[in-house]
């Protein structure tokens, strides 16, 4: 049967509770708090946030079902067509204090229209402050083994898109060694509704797993003051994409989100410096290397 | 008589090396360091970086002139009409250390197409990490002076247009106390070219006189952890602005401008803790309280 909306809202959250305790045992120390919120439109949301944790310094996962109305912002930023919309999702945003440990975002989200038209969007990346081929091939290898699951399209398809979108075009940089992004995907004779639900599903399960995989590589390496300020740089160029380009973010920001909830995304500290250039051979010259498109991390 | 792209440009160049000159020795300690750049469709800049002063954390004074044609983007963001434009201006953003000397910025610009139409634009506007009300009444005074020289009109008109764009419309705040803003001020019956163009120099030839008086006003403070969590916080919404309305830096970052140059106004470092709130009548919610558009701080 086709799950409906409430079927897949309570799936969400569902993904976000699970989500937060396999997070609380890879951090070891810190606990989510919950911050509950309503939308006066309609709906509202459960965003929890863990802050100085063994791993995690400061990140989010959020849960959110809103409806109503759809407003003009909407219709202009989004092209909705209709007067009433549902969209329900889980967004999660980490940033890790060990500079040897990537910065990782994902999302899921449903979206409906009264007129019946529906469609699911969503996403993993990963963002090493220290780029490793082997770490990105193994997140990669994860990514690839679900998409396939669904369909043999789906991850050359998606990879390709996380590389267009996670770009920071005024750097000219890929944010990090990307994942995979889709928008807008509607049921079709390909997949069905509920083959991207469960797809959406599993992306969202597959979360925890491939992270505590890149923890585990990264979190008792020793750092020292030239780390932490290369880890604040790249937070800085997070903060760049997640502001000027992130279409998720602006939208949310200029509609009325909530916007503690849609800025949990930033870090607790980022830097910037005038013109920062590493020096040659170094592994921040290395990792700037690689930040482009196109890199087949499966090679 | 009128002046020519040429002495605007050059009167600029001397309103740089004058500021800087300036802020040297305000700060007392360090000097600015130059970085040279050409635009490969016509012109360039001199952007001038200061950092680790004994007054400025981080902060810089550039200066540019480019010109060539028309590109597809700025007709469409700038809605311009022509084939050949030419730009030039000195834009200012400071972001001192002691949390009690406030964060500034200054611009002046002068833009004008091959169709013969030109304009000015420009303003400077204060953002107190902690807001005393005779530190702003002491500024909006040295601007309203200035402003009343060429117009009564116009501190009225650009204080109240400095509230509106200087504003986080997701946070429901100024970014500080305002200032003044202007642009696309074209000559008219009531003002010359030659006087605007003088206002803009009288703009730029007050900047350092007014900063003087909030350094010295704030630069023996003492502070702690506190103050540099709130500071560090503020400077968070400053990125905040400036990533995400500030047409200058959007348009420069998406139509190829010099990212280094064009963000050279972000903070050292910035911090976002989530849903920070400031304990009842501490200075931090003092401050908070007053960040609203529609003050009148010369009352």
């Amino acid at each position: 049967m086709s799950p409906d909306r409430q079927k897949i809202a309570q799936e969400f959250r569902l993904l976000q509770d699970h989500i937060c305790k396999e997070l609380e045992r890879i951090d070891g120390k810190a606990s989510f708090e919950q911050d509950l919120w309503d939308r006066s439109e309609g709906g509202g949301g459960r965003t929890r946030i863990i802050r100085h944790g063994g791993v995690i310094e400061k990140g989010g996962v959020a849960f959110s079902e809103v409806y109503g109305p759809v407003s003009e912002v909407m219709k202009k930023q989004l092209g909705l067509e209709g007067d009433e919309f549902f969209a329900t999702g889980v967004s999660i945003v980490l940033h890790p204090e060990n500079p040897f440990v990537p910065i990782i975002h994902m999302n899921v989200r449903y979206f409906e229209m009264d007129s019946g038209v529906c469609w699911f969007g969503g996403g993993i990346d990963l963002t090493p402050h220290y780029i490793d081929a082997v770490q990105a091939s193994l997140f990669h290898a994860h990514l690839k083994r679900t998409c396939d699951k669904y369909d043999g399209s789906f991850y050359p398809k998606f990879k390709v898109w996380a590389d267009d979108y996670f770009y920071n075009q005024h750097r000219n940089e890929t944010r990090g060694v990307g994942g995979v992004f889709f928008d807008h995907l509607t049921p079709s004779e390909i997949v069905s509704k509920e083959d991207i639900f469960h797809f959406c599903v599993d992306l969202g399960k597959l979360f925890p797993v491939a992270y505590e995989e890149q923890v585990n590589f990264g979190k008792d390496r020793i750092y020292g003051e030239q780390e932490i300020l290369w880890r604040n740089l790249r937070r800085g160029r997070y903060v760049e994409f997640n502001l000027v380009y992130d279409r998720g973010t602006k939208f949310g920001l200029l509609s009325g989100g909530r916007t503690e909830s849609i800025l949990m995304s930033l870090p607790e500290t980022a830097s910037w410096e005038y013109n920062f250039i590493p020096s040659q051979d170094s592994p921040e010259a290395k990792t700037l290397s690689k930040l482009q498109k196109g890199v087949n991390w499966l090679d």
